[in-house]
């Protein structure tokens, strides 16, 4: 079940060039094509002649024409025309509310007019000189929930990305988790601690000594219906860590996209938006290929993890304050979901 | 469902050399074999002993060996013989009756003693020297009946096969569909065209001025239980196109014969009867290289097709007069299986 | 079905070594460890965490720590420790009676307190200097009992193996099957034969004449759960065959574990238990080679012949002679699940 009056990210805007892109949301199989401006649509990927994927076709001008006998869609789901055909009584495919912003095509895989673009997630550092991004996304085979509980709780760290993220102060120190408003925000503070590998790297590329001790953060915060954004950083000891000055600190946002498409798989949307060297287009790509192996190594876990909860169906699972993130999350969700199925 | 009452070809000749062949034919797993004088067999493919398919083991003389302890298996079903063992009141596999005929092995899958030779389609081209055939064979995963409506409707070779056989005017000429006898028909005439790559060549191999203006026809003809026989050709504009003397045309018909194997799958044999350089070995090397290619163009649209279908079930397709033929050979179909099952 | 209450093979001793092997045994997924002595454990593969399979983890010490968030799982399925978490309170996971001896792991899937390790099956030549052993293990995609049948009827050895142990004279021996206390054994006796490749070679090495004539022997014994060692070997004719002088004959055990996974699969201990050379090693590992080449064929045929079985659930099969050992060999095995159940 997923809460679907909603806006999903899709696809990345680079993913979506002449070609039509299908892609399963919520488990609604949607073709998305841009037209001759470049506008992006969103049509039912299902041609109402033969029933061929119609991202199988091409784009010629603005409609979608079918790869097996040229049915021509158009942007608002109507077919426009076909050869020798009379096509005003067709019937008409479904279509979604879709949106490009911030570099992601958004869609609304839920009631057509209760799409309210107000609703759109705010990305503050995205076209902001201020800051750089990187990402990428992943098809992962795993409940979509399964990823937010791994986003959610941190101290998986030290045991799958040990070589990279991980350090013992994450275990050491406890989580503390809240609702505020519609987020649940859930963050763990290290003071005085040595930086692990990621962090040294990015305190040299700020100038800063990658050997001194700092004040290291992490506060992971969830909105439905399905992104997570994790500050994450350090600071030279003493200066307030999260709240410290630019200049004495590396701070970045993880970037989570979390998108449904069958009750076993997801669409994982990841990257890092970083306020260090952002004109360095060299540094963008080397984090985004660390991050792109880090997010792969929880892919593996992820994948595994959903085969043996699927085998074990009965299987109660334990939830600890660690946990608490996830769970709080998921019963967000699920109150969404019921407000959906009530209104 | 299928017409089980009739001849399916199974195999092409030179797939059924000195080993078994194992097929699945409208569900019925089958083991063809040849005797020692060269005949075909057809068994069905369970050793009565301990369930290995039969196709796994060797010929010896006229019966089948067992891979796996030796049973002898005879064309008739029954066990000959098996090491040290008295084999008199062994039950009898089923057989099925079997002919080898223009270079194809036929089968009827259905009631043994309705299996009548007369009932072999007629093929004019074969074992004619005025006619050359080159050919070959393609498992398709989908229903045979959506390989049916695709031969049914040619015009699709503007969007499948737009770089070798399609031609805008495909589009603009209407078909007209007809059933007669037991046959359906479904024509479409183009009429002073300019002849498309393949028919271009076609031309010059016949010695015609390949940039010549031409009447170009596509007469599909369905007949029951499963193949379409396309009589296809370009002739000098004005010398009455399909009816043109042999000496102002290049002739030539695709042979289509599409047999079940389960209800998402089929075998798809292939190929092109010409009328032209019958004596050139190389050009129906070159010809079947090309039609392998156009056709496994074909397969992969049909096989998505079907995935498509199959994930929506209750999504009903279109009804077009360019459908008129594969529908009215549904229908045919249907009639066959519904008389069958009343008899 | 299968008898619970028993030993099984689960894997080789050099299959475990410094990290967890999770490997399913009758339906049951089980993750084995060594301790920090070495000695193994057996728990359920599953953390009561989050569901990740245990066998993901390493091993620290005495426990297994998940490869997740690093709860640490005790030898006795307890959950030891787990950062910054009270444990005392987290449900156990089950635990297998484990045991190794004879350079096998040995696990009981069935009641903990049943488990009795006066069972284990003797294995005469096990750490025993005048014997060596070779072997391997094989996943094999078919019901355990297609194994069992399959190695108590040595008859397809002509066709399955043909090039290696296969002889005429195999075909031409009627075998005898008995129940013997709680082992099945079917015989067969070949006098003043050729010896077959393999056993020319094992009588080259054991400074024989490899062209004098032989008396041969098979002797399949099953015994329950799921075993089956074959008494095989030559001896130079008229000196008593398999009670010959050990100076006079070439002779060795078949050994077989079989080991069920699901209905539908079984991990295949395979290895050869021999009285000649038995100091040299490369020796062994040829002979090793040369068997696992064999048992290949015999998966091969399991496999096809278990999709055969599965595509056609009512056929029945014939139990000839030949087949006695197996059917006999499954009715003590029927019989001790029926006793399991009643106790």
């Amino acid at each position: 079940m997923y809460i679907v009056n909603s806006w999903y990210v899709a696809a990345t805007s680079e993913e979506l060039k002449d070609k039509p892109l299908g892609r399963t949301i919520c488990e609604q199989e949607i073709v998305f094509f841009r037209n001759s401006s470049g506008v992006v649509a969103a049509v039912e990927d299902f041609c109402p002649h033969r029933g061929l994927p119609l991202s199988l076709g091409k784009v010629e001008g603005d409609v979608l024409v079918c790869g097996y006998h040229g049915l021509c869609m158009g942007q608002s789901g109507e077919t426009v025309s076909m050869p020798k055909q009379q096509v005003h009584n067709f019937p008409c495919n479904r279509t979604y509310p879709v949106i490009e912003k911030a570099g992601f095509i958004w869609v609304w895989p839920g009631d057509f007019e209760k799409a309210n673009i107000d609703q759109l997630p705010e990305l503050h550092w995205a076209d902001n000189p201020d800051w750089a991004y990187g990402g990428g996304v992943y098809h992962v085979a795993a409940d979509y929930r399964l990823m937010i509980d791994n986003l959610m709780d941190l101290s998986h760290e030290n045991y799958v990305h040990s070589s990279s993220i991980g350090q013992k102060e994450i275990d050491e120190q406890p989580v503390h988790t809240k609702l505020e408003g519609d987020q649940v925000i859930t963050s763990r503070f290290m003071e005085s601690v040595e930086a692990p590998p990621f962090w040294k790297m990015a305190m040299r590329q700020k100038g800063l000594d990658d050997n001194a001790i700092v004040d290291r953060w992490q506060i992971c915060r969830f909105q439905a219906p399905s992104q997570v954004m994790v500050d994450v950083g350090v600071a030279l000891a003493g200066n307030g860590g999260f709240d410290a000055d630019l200049s004495v600190k590396a701070y970045a946002v993880i970037v989570d996209f979390i998108t449904p498409e069958t009750p076993d798989s997801h669409w994982y949307f990841w990257g890092l938006a970083r306020t260090w060297g952002v004109a360095d287009s060299v540094m963008t790509s080397i984090i985004k290929e660390g991050q792109g192996e880090i997010f792969q190594e929880d892919m593996d876990i992820l994948e595994r993890q959903q085969l043996s909860l699927s085998a074990n169906p009965k299987r109660r699972l334990l939830s600890l304050d660690i946990d608490a993130g996830g769970a709080m999350s998921r019963r967000l969700i699920q109150k969404h979901i019921k407000k959906e199925q009530t209104e």
